[in-house]
């Protein structure tokens, strides 16, 4: 009883970072209803959701839920506590980045999974990438093949049998550069997009965030149409 | 690497009905800090709240953290949805309560997962009781070991191999008699806790929720202190 790709119905994990908009490019273009979801855990801006809801509505997808989900105060993370600083500088390789969140993902994935079962859905895309997937251990295949296993377990629609759930991560071992060309062939409007870690009227430039997305745009030979060329 | 049973810290899932308060009350008697969660998804009322906020002041918890995830328009159930009726009747004995709410126990471990991390604690309680087991499917014990696995992966301090975390429910094969005879022994009180599904100034005596709560008092032969005799 495998749900054949997309057919039943995708559930897109939108951040409004480069990341998501181009898994949401990707399904776009499959078979079956598309459903965004952007869960807000308590980051420090509200410029990425403005980003995402401007691609849902790009990419025409059924739904576009948001959902604010203020696990800030009970978590300790440079990204949701005001008191840490962002790091601008690289970490070591190997180490886990001091941008982690205690159990983002298996946070985001739950949410996800609940609204997943509750449309009909049987396949959820998270745009964690070969940058995550070097850092962060909730990015991983096995983390992410564990909680396919648990999806079964944990819904109805999963222990009946009508509904095997799917956690899709296309982009776990693309490089930004190779997201960037990828994104270009699915025509992902990068302009509509948000990487910057602050929340100014223009990305700062300087955030790890930024400086990965320059990478990646100048190594895939592309112009961000986010930074003004002085 | 194993961490002795709440020598490192415990989050104890709190929503103020009684076998929370019991698993709470259960706790409190352990080594280690103790730390009270309670994870509001769109529930009807806030009468629960209440409930949980006493009796975390009553076991002098370390913190009691409370987050509100507001998933009730991204999910479908009679708890969160209010357009449908709460069952008054119970269900078919093997069949899934209409009560079931789409991924609801993963999220709150999820969230439970992120804030036992963020706190250095190695153990979730979840008050998950013989009824729900036989219902739920996120009550099941191939759940909670599936959620353990996942935690392992899905953490920091899981993949670094300082915590090996657990989800106890230690009320997971004991019937609503058995949760009274036992939270008497560890002194609930049971005037400060709340099972009703509606949020009256006194339960309605008349839903699933109040008709499983009289049940188990009468079996046990205790005096219910919310209940009012004329």
């Amino acid at each position: 009883m495998t749900a054949r790709r997309g057919a039943r119905g995708t559930v897109v994990l939108l951040s409004g970072g480069m990341d998501s908009a181009t898994c949401l490019a990707l399904v776009a273009r499959e078979r079956g209803p598309v459903y965004a979801l952007t869960v807000r855990y308590g980051q420090r801006h509200d410029r990425e959701l403005r980003s995402a809801r401007a691609l849902a509505r790009r990419f025409r997808v059924r739904e576009h839920a948001t959902v604010t989900v203020p696990v800030g105060p009970l978590l300790s993370s440079a990204l949701t506590d005001r008191t840490r600083k962002v790091p601008l500088h690289g970490t070591r390789r190997g180490r886990i980045p001091s941008t982690y969140v205690p159990a983002r993902n298996t946070i985001l994935l739950a949410v996800a999974l609940g609204y997943a079962e509750s449309r009909g859905a049987s396949t959820i895309v998270i745009g964690a990438n070969a940058i995550d997937y070097s850092g962060y251990p909730d990015c991983r295949p096995a983390f992410l093949r564990a909680f396919e296993r648990l999806a079964r377990l944990a819904t109805k629609a999963g222990v009946e049998g009508r509904t095997r759930f799917r956690v899709r991560a296309p982009l776990l071992r693309t490089t930004k550069a190779g997201i960037v060309r990828w994104g270009e062939r699915l025509h992902v409007p990068w302009g509509l997009t948000w990487s910057c870690y602050l929340g100014g009227r223009s990305p700062c430039g300087r955030c790890d965030a930024c400086r990965l997305r320059a990478l990646g745009f100048r190594e895939a030979g592309v112009r961000d149409p986010l930074v003004r060329t002085r």
